[in-house]
């Protein structure tokens, strides 16, 4: 049961968003920026590096939520939840990503964690200011977000087709779309 | 040295804002809303929550900043900063505030670390629901800023009266003013 009273009916950060307009709208802009607004990295590639922190949080709702929109963005459905939670898709991703989700990896850990090895090899992999720049807040940006998500304990659907709806909404409308939230169903 | 080449003159967050103005915007306006929008918490009681959970991150531009803007809005100076790292701060703050500052605590660890007993707790001591909405979601969002400013390698000035300007304009002019980022010296 979620530690303050929200609409019952909405999952993960959507109930949030709809209890406290105030703090929705530079929510929702953020991450609007973060993950559709002007990057060296595609939208898919940033969906990944937000679902990878939110699974190394154990955080359901966020992991499986954008992770679906990666699926989305690939048009691969689905079934990506499932690569990124057994690490297989990181064998089959560039090598500048496979880099960059290793910097991922340590900001979610700490900020004092990223290594100048992990920089450097990002790096050499092609990886630019901006890349590594926009790797790290999205990373940062993400232990927030499944922080919020979880330290009010709002609940998560269970299963991966239960995302399959909210992943296209979010590849096709970004994250203005979240602020009018819409449920997904619980299929689980 | 930061990990990306920012203005070497502009200390923690402060070159990192100038460095992506795209993600400023978004990030000053979410920090506004948090310490300075409507709350039933004081400004003085969200800059405490912020100094505390950058303090726990040991991110010490951070820490400084928003305890020396704590310090600034209660009119008792930088010394409030050894008082938060000597955790002599809690003892003399509000038995509401001081629940507050627990739930924080968990937040930093991991969201699932929120108890249902801490919620109580708060409760007890007479929170509201937005109260441990917005304590939630300040301590999330410091543990995105902490890794953000130490995750880049950003420099902090050391020592404590480096922080005595960046905390009256905190106080007095908020974070809009943030958005035009003036460097304290490094008196350290």
């Amino acid at each position: 049961m979620p530690h303050i009273e929200i609409d019952a009916k909405l999952p993960g950060i959507l109930g949030l968003l709809a209890f406290r307009a105030e703090t929705a709208g530079p929510l929702n802009a953020l991450v609007e920026a973060l993950l559709r607004g002007p990057s060296p990295l595609s939208a898919a590639e940033r969906e990944i590096i937000a679902a990878h922190v939110s699974r190394l949080n154990q955080c359901a709702f966020c992991f499986k939520s954008h992770a679906a929109a990666a699926g989305a963005l690939l048009e691969v459905g689905v079934g990506i939840i499932e690569q990124i939670s057994n690490e297989t898709l990181q064998s089959t991703c560039s090598p500048k990503l496979a880099a960059l989700i290793r910097i991922a990896t340590e900001v979610q850990r700490s900020g004092k964690a990223v290594s100048v090895d992990a920089v450097a090899a990002a790096r050499a992999a092609g990886a630019t200011d901006v890349d590594v720049h926009d790797t790290v807040l999205i990373a940062a940006a993400f232990c927030m977000f499944n922080r919020y998500v979880d330290g009010l304990a709002t609940w998560a659907p269970a299963g991966d087709e239960a995302y399959l709806e909210m992943g296209e909404l979010l590849a096709t409308r970004g994250y203005g779309a979240a602020a009018s939230p819409q449920a997904p169903t619980d299929a689980g």
